[in-house]
């Protein structure tokens, strides 16, 4: 193959499974990938991240040309080499990192000026630059540089943001060496306007890419936009090629967008909030640190196949959070994995079976019926 | 057995092979015990301690009976169950960290009053309390309640502590409940006085225990003065029973404590130094946050049959330890605990073939050729 491999196995309504395969193996879709944003997905080691079910994770563009340096990360192997993940990878661009965490970023057509948040440095990030920085990493897939702009935006400057992004993705398209199992995907851009989606959507597709991000979700617009927007973009992305729904989000998030057609998701949610002692179940999230768990001695979940979920009791992982004890943290990333990549899996199931819509409503029910609060 | 059984398997020299019996197991002696401060070895699951080697962990009476509660523990089913270790633990009496956390502790015949370094709230610890406390947490290995010395102090400070700390031993072993499996040591203290040592092990003995510390050491007098006091302690204690420095030490430390006649030692140093980015190998310690070490290819150490030791690189290590990740903490711990195990290990077998005082030549020789610089 040139590019990366992507083939439907099963619909069920506007739900896929599917299977995206790279030179570093395959990925069954839909799927999970964990965050692992400066070349860990912080507190796990890589045998525990592939243990929950993970098969791909994402790493940070930005994060990773300021430090270690992609240049110092391609002399030691590449990243699976470097960080110990042997499976697929897919980067970011770095350009939403780069304009969120330095606001006083200068954006122009040529592309990005910012200054490195570890030490104030001046850096050029140009759509040529983040595809050389992520072939560098040896990134199965990149994605394109884009302009992410924040909710509410005028639609002036979004219809702005969407056409740089797209003058952008046709550079990094160009720049772009094609090679078996790598690919890049474009990213559709437009804010809450329909005909910008609709605009995006068609301009990349001009173009030509492995697979297809909407982005510029998740950024305030709340969940009901942000599902306006899925139901009047996804159906103008090509069936065949996968869809990757950036930055989102919570677990019914990714029911109700798996309903919508996409097929790959990144978060930090679970990997953050396990580290700041939120634990998602069945029933919805719990906050372990609330004292109803101090001396409740059932496990997390002990129908996870995941020893942080089925061999700590619920008052021991309290008492490790509370005392901001390092393997709370841990235990608590690593059980929010495992309920995501559990999660992904009973979808993936659910589709192969065609009971898909059975599936969301039991899912919905059970997080209403909770008897902890929700997220 | 009541009380806690052991046996000698190999003697060379002053150095002993022995075998500790518990309710929760048996030891291997020369034994290097992690430390456990709040019921979990810092940044490890109890499995990857286990995998290191470790029989036997220690955890610290003053913050477990403040947090969690030994109350608590106690009825969450004793701390082998909290913490999910099924083997043996020791536990310290809580003195030692009550008279460092507060240095306005008030110390008399009775006890100790101290306040809380968490929220200020007064506590009172007693020789009964200690025990009690121990007993709660189920305990294997309990330890009297003891008045430490800090180095430098007065001959007359010495003895006074030396004198209540034997005053208070007595009260503890009166307070103990005798159980199968289960034991309490004594403490001998008496500062850097020979003399003082010598009456605190013959009152000890007096009393009678399952084993014998000696306490009051590592406490800034020194390398040369610890192993003068061991030259003078060490004969006074009866051969039958188990000897443990307490809070000791580095690598050299337990070779030449071993070489001695100690059986056992805990210290935080492979766990804290750990955490800071120092990792123990067989010619000395490395700081990998060194940018001697930013490329290095090279693991810490693949002789070890540690996943942290030899599956990622220095390069690695340093990235992670530089960018204050996590992962970068929880595998220098897990290598350093590694790398004591083994030594312990190695000593077991050079003193069972009879070969100790060439083992620690070698040691010794190699710590001094070391490429890297010396703890």
């Amino acid at each position: 193959m040139t590019g990366i491999g992507f083939s439907l196995v099963a619909e069920d309504g506007a739900a896929r499974r599917g299977l995206l395969e790279t030179a570093h193996g395959a990925v069954e879709t839909p799927c999970f990938m964990p965050v692992g944003t400066a070349a860990t997905v912080k507190g796990m080691t890589p045998d525990q991240v592939a243990a929950t079910g993970a098969q791909m994770v994402l790493a940070n563009t930005y994060h990773l040309m300021l430090r270690p340096g992609n240049a110092r990360v391609a002399r030691l192997g590449g990243l699976h080499r470097f960080m110990g993940w042997p499976g697929p990878i897919l980067t970011d661009s770095g350009g939403f990192q780069v304009m969120s965490l330095d606001e006083l970023a200068t954006v122009t057509d040529h592309g990005v000026v910012f200054r490195s948040h570890i030490d104030g440095s001046r850096h050029e990030l140009t759509p040529e630059r983040a595809v050389e920085v992520q072939h560098n990493l040896d990134s199965n897939i990149a994605m394109v540089l884009d302009e992410c702009t924040r909710y509410p935006v005028s639609r002036d400057r979004a219809a702005d943001a969407m056409r740089r992004s797209m003058l952008w993705a046709r550079r990094c398209k160009a720049a772009f060496r094609s090679r078996d199992g790598y690919g890049l995907f474009g990213i559709v851009q437009g804010g809450v306007e329909p005909d910008l989606r609709a605009e995006s959507a068609a301009e990349l597709q001009a173009i030509g890419f492995d697979g297809y991000a909407v982005g510029g979700l998740a950024v305030g617009e709340g969940a009901d936009q942000m599902f306006r927007v899925l139901d009047v973009t996804v159906p103008l992305l090509p069936a065949d090629r996968p869809r990757y729904l950036m930055g989102v989000g919570k677990p019914s998030d990714l029911v109700n967008a798996v309903a919508r057609g996409i097929d790959m998701f990144d978060c930090v949610l679970p990997t953050r909030s396990g580290r700041t002692g939120q634990a998602f179940t069945r029933g919805g999230a719990v906050n372990i640190r609330n004292a109803r768990y101090a001396e409740d001695p059932r496990p997390l979940d002990d129908s996870l196949d995941c020893p942080a979920s089925c061999d700590y009791s619920r008052a021991y992982l309290h008492h490790l959070v509370r005392s901001g004890e390092i393997l709370g943290a841990v235990l608590l990333t690593w059980h929010n994995l495992a309920y995501y990549q559990r999660l992904m899996s009973d979808m993936r199931t659910a589709i192969a079976e065609g009971r898909f819509a059975s599936f969301a409503a039991a899912f919905a029910e059970a997080q209403a019926a909770g008897d902890i609060e929700p997220v």
